[in-house]
């Protein structure tokens, strides 16, 4: 099986209570492809980058056998930089800098060796761009996954993204987000909306709070690790779309309790994620480390109460 | 085996986004006694009155097993009388009105037939009281669970705070109630630091996103139900430690196992208390009632993975 993803390849600044770092790579497919990289067979990247880009990072990628034949690389130009910082509670954080540079060009186009993937990831980029990958699919994936932001959510773009979500399968946003898209505060009637515009299923990210995951009338809720630490929360949303659509791409199944599952080690790869700054963290682990920390989740949640019929 | 709780049993009136009341019965150790009573054949209670208060309360409380005899009348005076005004998140509120009243004068005295109790559960009140009751018992409880609240964690009080969470075995407290007793932003942090103030259980609450037990090097996390609407909160905390209490005294195990499962009980019963204002839909329960809601939590939780060794 196969994941393609389209989403930035960028750069960095980033700044935490606990220290900060000049430019580092960063972008949602960064992340993306590293996470599902402990998964996927194979990762095909559509994205686009300036020639001022590392391109050993971009080896480093192809050596976990992420295939980076769709990033565009344009001469002459600098690829996108965000700079931001975080306060005490990581939960909130100031952009500083975006330059969005060649992102402002950004025509992805989906090379033919990609064209078969079974599960499209499209991470978060303007909703007119997800279109246009989603139409040159010649036949449609298995899976396609969404991810957005509020600032699609607004005019002029609204439209544009509910376009997208009724083509989808399953939308990832965080709670602020379900609320503004569905115009009610209770996650449970929010969820209940969402569904209705088009996606079988729906997960909602609350951070260091876990993540629901709804689907018909059935809601499932995977929590976040307690960390002594949460370093850096840069992509760890887009480490857990990576993990959760990687899990379901080596596992052959897109069931709700396969979901349940995948969104276990999408949580597992995200909390490697905050552990370092950028992707460092997910650069280094093996195997043996996933299924560890698999397992502090199974301890975290498990009980086991039997009821009387 | 035998509950005893001490605590406030009070008049609230209550604003939310949802509605208001007018004085409508409340106070921790109310919520307390109608949530063990699903669950211990006898709680209890030890508080004090106004002879303004509704006795037929009292009475509907002795109908489902709870003992009554330890609750003072105080003639000619009024009961405790708390207000407060919900937000729209239900996490924050504003006190409008506290009229401590009889609560100025309060002088535990447990009476000789409660002395035996095998579980003591000491609602949130003054430290000064609860260590009172603590040290009324001529025997120690099997198992003393201590519940208080950021207003004790100021000067005067955090030293005779400090002084019961060393005599006690389980204490619960929120979030920012953690973070702010141990100075630690970190839950991991805060627990472990906690941990070593004397309680061998932490229980932290976070509302609607769940409770963490911290126990040694172990945590288990139970989450909040997503729920419709979350009419009114009032009460969910201590309704959570009267039905965690009282699972605990009907199973007579007081394990790490034993008490995973009873935050789970005691999560469904606060999963019901916010359903209606006040104790309303806390007096109107059935077991199976009881048991689907526990079976809610199990599906909502439970997966399965299975990891190669």
């Amino acid at each position: 099986m196969s994941l393609l993803t389209v989403g930035t390849v960028a750069f960095d600044a980033i700044e935490t209570p606990f220290g900060k770092t000049d430019k580092i790579v960063g972008g949602a497919a960064t992340y993306i492809a590293w996470s599902a990289s402990y998964f996927s067979k194979k990762t095909n990247i559509v994205s686009v980058i300036g020639d001022d880009f590392d391109m050993n990072e971009l080896a480093l990628l192809r050596s976990k056998g992420v295939d980076t034949t769709g990033i565009e690389v344009k001469e002459g130009k600098k690829s996108f930089f965000w700079s931001g910082k975080y306060h005490l509670d990581m939960n909130t954080r100031d952009t500083l800098i975006t330059d969005l540079n060649v992102l402002l060009e950004f025509n992805p186009v989906v090379p033919e060796s990609y064209k078969d993937s079974d599960i499209l990831l499209l991470g978060n980029i303007d909703p007119a761009l997800q279109i246009k990958v989603i139409e040159q699919l010649p036949k449609r994936p298995k899976l396609i996954v969404l991810d957005t932001m509020n600032f699609w959510m607004t005019e002029p773009f609204i439209e544009t993204l509910k376009s997208v979500i009724a083509k989808i399968d399953v939308l990832t946003i965080n709670d602020a987000e379900a609320r503004q898209l569905s115009n009610e505060y209770s996650l449970v009637k929010a969820a209940a909306k969402i569904l209705q515009m088009g996606p079988k299923y729906l997960i909602i990210k609350k951070g260091e709070h876990g993540a629901l995951l709804f689907h018909d009338h059935h809601v499932f809720f995977a929590p976040a690790l307690p960390l002594e630490e949460v370093f850096d929360p840069t992509g760890a949303g887009d480490t857990f779309a990576g993990g959760f659509c990687g899990y379901l791409d080596k596992t052959r199944d897109i069931s709700f309790d396969n979901m349940k599952r995948a969104i276990i080690y999408g949580s597992a790869m995200a909390s490697f994620c905050v552990e370092k700054f950028g992707t460092e963290r997910l650069k280094e682990l093996t195997h043996r480390d996933i299924e560890n920390r698999v397992r502090e989740f199974i301890d975290l949640v498990q009980f086991d109460i039997e009821i009387e019929d």
